[in-house]
């Protein structure tokens, strides 16, 4: 049996441990709040109140409309986006922020489609279906639903498994998250990339939950396209920017042809300031930036990816990858022992390999109401519909205690029944 | 021949004098800063930072994920649309806030283009001209030609004065910005909207240089959609969010039609928490968001534009236009009577209801420089590629005497030649 005090042991063995001071924890902390909801909203890091209030009051203040230059305005998208490209396997200049996720895969998806019609990689010019998962996380599907009917192709959803069997001569875009938003369940990026471009199809990567998360290659994958997601284990603060990637084999092909994505603002000009009426796309991916960024909310982006690349000199990535897979075995294992019985099912693949930094249980009646009573507790998870209970743990910040703890507490809604109370079942907008 | 002590005495007697507090000035005005830029970014708000501030280390540091439902993260964005309302002439619910201009753009010229091919406006089915002014802001023509390409539609570019004559049976929509980035040069929107409707075309406005600079007033001019930009005379913050309006009749037909922009995210579902993966638009115009907002940049936006509203009292948009219209005709003037014989020609008009609230002045081959040893002394305005100074007024914190200073420094910089200086026409990234 896995008591408390192993857990504050291995805590005080943990390598990373001294990250969890480059977050703003205290006011949490002092509520007695255990929060496994990094994978929905990052916690605050320690540095972005002080770096968001010199933006706010020396920078836009002062400065005025010459921070553009005096402060770096101008560059600072693209140096947090090659500081997020350390995380994922991009070369520096791969990766533009802008706008939002959905709003970013809607350029890559339409490179992505302009790229598989005009090289005519199908002989038969059937090659017009959008493959993807049922359960991929809604917004992408919207997003591919849009491009399809515009495009004249077909979205085509499947149940995760049989994705490897639907990849021929039909598929166009394969577009994956590589962690399922709900389940946590991994895809293999690598493999199923390769599978991808040997049926001929490019593959786009939602990477929301995976940057900051796990370790990713894209280049090593030999990944087509790639969006993410900068507030959650990127922590950057709610709704900060997006980021894309594409492989510059495709920006190369874009550069030559001079293709123009839809989303042709201003800023992604090859010349903005010469404000010439004919739009010329940017070089490279600075043609992805359509208008001008949320420079508060940016700002507060780096301060996050910061956070991630402050774990380099303790092992980066594979430590916080190691660290994530003791903490959700940790968490699997506490459930399945003392839960056990409470219909608490899991719905996160055991195999470590095959999740990402969350554990997901499903509850055939209680999901949405458990969880409410878990946060009247302190403990925040969030609720997906229909049934299940969701619980990230991001190894910056999240302790081996906190784990034992948010079970303990687990245990307790579920042995007192006070889940049913009715008050937990109020629906709030947001959950 | 006005004096400095005139223009003192004017700022003694304005009605508007106390607005200027509910801005954060000290810092400018310490460096002797004389601030003519907010039409291309507004000052701070005096209660931004303590804004921010609190959405960071309160709302996100300890409230976290439940800062959704707690803080009202989720209904913020609506809050602000409709106090953006009040200053356009929009009705309750109508306005939405979302993304960038442009990207607001790309989503209400896709609306028009399909309100226009389904309902056959055209009876010869020619009806496919996109027609703009050429000198409108690039953004507005480069989202309008993507969608020109993507539709089969073509965008027609036309001198101002030439647009009425242009209003044919072969335009399906009409796209304007109200106010000439460059020039100030307002259009008469009542005039221009009931002469496209009479050609059976639909209007879209471009309301970056209006909204909070001119009084607005969508509803009475029966316009169809708008856009607009959250940074410039609303003060939002550099970057913050735009915002967007169609006209009731055609969110209704929108209903009716179960239409779906091509933005289609996950925020502008239906029931965006329900993560079912068929797209169904929300109602009303919150189809149009479509991620996640920026919420530290959204937080500032709302206390821009309370700036703005904090003008009700002393006679609100009618105030602030006419104090406007006094700033600008005291630039001109000066710049006439001081700067006489130094070739620097009025490009904005010079019949006060023609025009913004910018006065700017073409000079053919000193602009850039001028413009540069203006902002050395303190004086920033902007240079606006090919030859134009550009020098905008907002009349919640812009006082008579900067006017007279700045124009006092102008009239140095060109008596005593020191915009030739070398180190002024060094370019630099924004200008």
């Amino acid at each position: 049996m896995i008591t408390r005090d192993d857990c504050l042991a291995r805590d005080a063995a943990d390598r990373l441990a001294p990250l969890r001071a480059h977050f703003a924890m205290a006011g949490a902390d002092q509520q007695g709040i255990i929060y496994l909801d990094g994978n929905s909203l990052g916690a605050l890091p320690a540095a972005t109140a002080a770096r968001v209030a010199a933006v706010v009051e020396h920078e836009w203040g002062v400065g005025l409309i010459r921070s553009w230059n005096t402060a770096g305005w101008i560059d600072l998208g693209h140096r947090i986006a090659d500081k997020i490209g350390l995380l994922i396997g991009a070369a520096r200049g791969d990766v533009t922020i802008a706008d939002s996720t959905s709003v970013n895969l809607y350029k890559m998806l339409s490179a992505a489609i302009a790229i598989s019609v005009p090289q005519g990689r199908s002989p038969s010019s059937a090659r017009r279906r959008i493959l993807s998962e049922r359960s991929n996380f809604p917004t992408d599907l919207y997003i591919a639903e849009s491009l399809a009917q515009a495009h004249g192709f077909e979205l085509v959803l499947a149940d995760a498994d049989d994705i490897p069997a639907l990849l021929d001569h039909r598929v166009a875009v394969l577009m994956l998250t590589h962690v399922n938003y709900r389940t946590g369940r991994m895809h293999d990026m690598t493999d199923l990339t390769r599978a991808a471009h040997e049926a001929g199809a490019l593959v786009v990567w939602d990477l929301a939950h995976s940057a900051g998360a796990v370790p990713v290659d894209l280049h090593g994958a030999d990944a087509d396209f790639a969006v993410g997601c900068g507030y959650k284990y990127l922590n950057g603060g709610p709704g900060a920017p997006a980021f894309a990637w594409a492989h510059p084999r495709h920006v190369a092909w874009m550069d030559r042809e001079n293709w123009r994505q839809p989303l042709s603002g201003w800023l992604g000009h090859a010349a903005p300031f010469e404000f010439t009426p004919d739009y010329r796309p940017g070089q490279g991916m600075s043609r992805f930036i359509c208008g001008t960024p949320p420079m508060l909310s940016l700002a507060a982006l780096e301060c996050g990816v910061d956070t991630v690349l402050a774990a380099e000199p303790y092992g980066g990535m594979a430590a916080i990858r190691d660290k994530s897979i003791a903490l959700t075995d940790l968490f699997i294992a506490l459930v399945e022992s003392r839960c056990a019985g409470h219909r608490l099912t899991l719905v996160t693949p055991r195999e470590a390999n095959d999740r990402g930094s969350q554990a997901s249980f499903a509850h055939a009646t209680g999901g949405y109401p458990i969880m409410q009573a878990l946060i009247a507790r302190g403990v925040i998870g969030d609720f997906r519909a229909p049934d299940i209970l969701r619980f990230g743990v991001t190894p910056l910040y999240t302790r081996f205690v906190d784990v034992w703890d948010a079970v303990d507490h687990l245990e307790k809604v579920m042995t007192t029944g006070e889940w049913r109370e009715p008050r937990f079942n109020v629906r709030t907008v947001v959950t």
